[in-house]
């Protein structure tokens, strides 16, 4: 089958319209506006909610456009979202040209995928190719994502998404012929070990330039509760210098380019409030490789409201991140961690940093179970690196933290990070009580992080919840049993509401 | 746990803001502007694409927030898209509430079959519900029609599903004790039979109120092409007059309100270019159960291009469409048809109507398959109505056609549906041409689909393929193959450039 074509200019069919920065915030996706009486629209065939390309010299990004009436766009004019305008470099007074976006093929990979076919490293490549390109809509990605969870990512697709996922972005190397690293699969609120293993390793003289993320469905992660502390979003010169001169780093890895297809994904993994295994040991061994790790210890909290719920669910978890990590060359131990209650007190960016404070200071109320768990990880990045016998570890830690050097060393981080700050403290504050006397019998991770969501956690940095109980502690008639902080009335009010409805997100066994 | 619940009132949360009506067409989605500096945002804690509510008076939908900075929206003002806006029934000086879209209880349904886990029919109504009602973003909607693709739906869930998606919606009634209904799977271009088929029916005296889609994944569906020939968007008492004279119509099952959670669904389809089994079904007789269709007859084309490519494919769609009728008390039986290549001559509304035209007229090169398979179809329903003796449908029906009463009546239906009317033709044309002699080898049914959605099919009714070969047909050196019609200069360049890459689209066995 030939075609006679007529060849007409790209310039013909792609008339430029004169950019217009319209200011409007749209997260996922870069978006376009365009009058319905537009001629370049209807030349081009465009319909609203078209996926098109939008190009400006050299530079193109793929945005979703809306058809506008009216007066408040000329005819010759495309509206851009901030994030379009940004991609593309715009200045005032540029133009941009606008037409259907071309089919991906990656596409048919995706629908052999959702029709429960299993991709190869080639398939895989080109869609995580186009989504760290932007090329696909937040639909197509959750799609995506939920064909590798209702039909699992097997061994093979893990391999081949976390390799495609590193060679969507940037890769670190560091002088030190060992690098560690650290990381716990979540679900577990307050569990904010990373800065007090990095402060605990790095102490020694080890290498741990620590990318940590932000929240994907918790309330808080480790770059969220740490800005509280110091600047977390540096540009990699300035990492590379922290590290030099510290060992160590807890910054964000999200602006680094490590994986970016990552953070594509769990943009709209956190809208679908969604993981996977394989796609949790993609994400998490594709920002390792990206981060140039060799050695690395994963805490995989295990309980009934946790994120890993049971013993056969971890094997398999830590079956796929062992196979995985080790087919990249980096040695993995994992260690599973009591995942039936959140750990330390608080929950949210500010309060978890207050907890890390109180146990680097060594203050007598400190959390326990935060500090313990915290030893036992570091304690084992210990002994890979050499800095404690085998089965040592532990304790070297514990005196790490003992006699101050731990806080010295996460005083000179956060120095180094741009300067030590205080975390903010929550202006709205509401106390939920026990409604009758008798002992905890059931903490609901879930449900609690939910709440702590409702209240504004992480966006809200103070926002959060403090707990006062842990399992089995007994409890008086009207005890306190959590304080929720909320920077806002109306999430203090959402928050509430949630609470009331689930009365038994602490659930109490009466006397 | 209970709460000191502070009770605000709900206006202290939810203060107004002043609606402003932004002519923004946003098709699948409500979408509200908020200022990023609105005090109402910062007190509900909404940051940019959060789901809200927003409510006016007693009604209140779903939106996508999205946040503005600068001058175009005041500080107390909530642009609204047109479609949110007419969701509310706003009037110019109305004010709106906003405020975090409530968690809903049907997500953790959503969650659970994403993992795999099937539902039972109280949680597909609440999934369904939500859908229907607008408040689940088109990620989630994505999400569900993946996970049910990636697991299949079986038999159980597709009959909840199915009588979930009823309940959505209205239910017709008719006289007629006998209610006819006609449906083809699709997945094959031009095979629009059932403007004919309802016309032969109709014409015997039988009821057969026809309802039809407009294109999910093809070029056309029923109701585009029709509308090209006649009004097909009627309220329903202008239907009720329709049938009531004539027996028949062909009209656009989609403002009706029968089963409309499967119209919110179908987008989403339509954007992954999706379909599995079980949602096949479920939209197919969810919409015949709400039409109040006692007897109908299914159209399964089957070849190796076609929607259901293989015998044991349409075994298990067969299967499942008599079970999941036979649950609802519809008798239905089941044409399997050559799938292997298009049928009649034009792939697109418009060149569709043309064939339809031809047929109807009599005309001596009307298209034979287009002809032989709607009096096949219509034959059955005859035989099922009883006036024709089992085995003499068919021709029944073609008698019917041959001596002009399904013209006359064919005619009498677009009149009583408004009038009838000329079908548009395209300005632009193109030929594809043989690159050598040969025989016609092969016809790519998916891929010459998209190459007449290329050519702007069915958004632009005049546009699409018009075929001038068929299987196993000898072809010259550079004889036209089929011609490419197009509205706009960019969809026909874009169109070509799709079959300068795909040349074996139609493919050529060389002499």
């Amino acid at each position: 089958m030939k075609a006679s074509r007529i060849r007409h200019g790209d310039e013909s069919v792609m008339a430029p319209l004169n950019a217009r920065r319209l200011r409007i915030h749209a997260v996922h996706e870069a978006v376009v506006f365009l009058r319905s009486d537009s001629p370049v629209g209807r030349a081009e065939g465009l319909g609203t909610q078209t996926r098109v390309t939008v190009r400006s010299g050299a530079r193109e990004i793929i945005a979703t456009l809306y058809q506008v009436d009216g007066e408040g766009l000329g005819l010759n004019e495309a509206g851009l979202s901030e994030s379009a305008w940004h991609q593309l470099g715009l200045h005032d007074g540029d133009t941009v040209s606008i037409r259907h976006q071309r089919p991906l093929d990656s596409h048919s990979a995706l629908r052999r995928r959702i029709f429960g076919h299993r991709l190869d490293d080639t398939s895989l490549g080109m869609v995580i190719g186009d989504i760290a390109a932007g090329r696909y809509s937040d639909v197509h990605i959750g799609s995506f994502l939920t064909a590798c969870t209702t039909l699992p990512l097997d061994l093979d697709e893990t391999c081949g998404l976390t390799r495609a996922m590193v060679d969507t972005g940037i890769r670190l190397d560091w002088p030190a012929s060992m690098v560690l690293d650290k990381h716990c699969v979540g679900g577990l609120p307050g569990n904010r070990t990373t800065p007090l293993v990095v402060a605990i390793v790095a102490a020694h003289g080890l290498t741990i330039p620590k990318t940590s993320s932000r929240a994907i469905t918790s309330p808080a992660g480790t770059a969220d509760t740490m800005e509280t502390l110091a600047p977390v979003n540096l540009p990699i010169a300035d990492i590379r210098k922290v590290v030099e001169r510290e060992g160590g780093c807890v910054v964000w890895g999200g602006s680094m380019q490590l994986s970016p297809a990552d953070d594509v994904m769990i943009r709209v993994q956190r809208s679908l409030d969604l993981e996977n295994d394989g796609q949790m040991v993609a994400s998490i061994l594709s920002k390792k490789v990206a981060a140039g790790a060799t050695h690395l210890v994963v805490d995989i909290p295990v309980g009934p409201t946790a994120k890993v719920r049971s013993a056969p669910a971890a094997d398999h978890l830590q079956g796929l991140l062992e196979s995985v990590a080790g087919s990249f060359g980096i040695r993995a131990v994992i260690l599973r961690t009591d995942g039936r209650q959140p750990v330390g007190r608080g929950i949210g960016p500010a309060l978890e940093a207050r907890d890390l404070l109180s146990i680097l200071g060594n203050q007598r109320h400190a959390p326990a179970d935060l500090r313990e768990r915290s030893c036992r990880l570091a304690g084992i990045l210990l002994e890979m690196g050499g800095k404690a016998a085998a089965g040592a570890g532990y304790e070297t830690a514990l005196r790490t933290l003992a006699d101050g050097r731990a806080w010295k060393k996460f005083v000179a981080i956060c120095e180094a990070q741009g300067g030590m700050t205080e975390p903010p403290v929550a202006p709205l504050r509401q106390v939920l009580r026990a409604p009758e006397a008798g002992r905890v019998c059931g903490i609901d991770n879930r449900r609690l992080a939910r709440l702590a969501k409702l209240a504004g956690a992480p966006e809200n940095a103070s926002a959060g919840i403090d707990m006062h109980v842990r399992l089995d502690d007994a409890v008086e008639d009207d005890q306190p049993l959590c304080t929720i902080h909320a920077e806002s009335k109306g999430e203090l009010e959402y928050a509430l509401a949630y609470a009331e409805g689930n009365p038994d997100i602490i659930a109490i066994d009466p006397l």
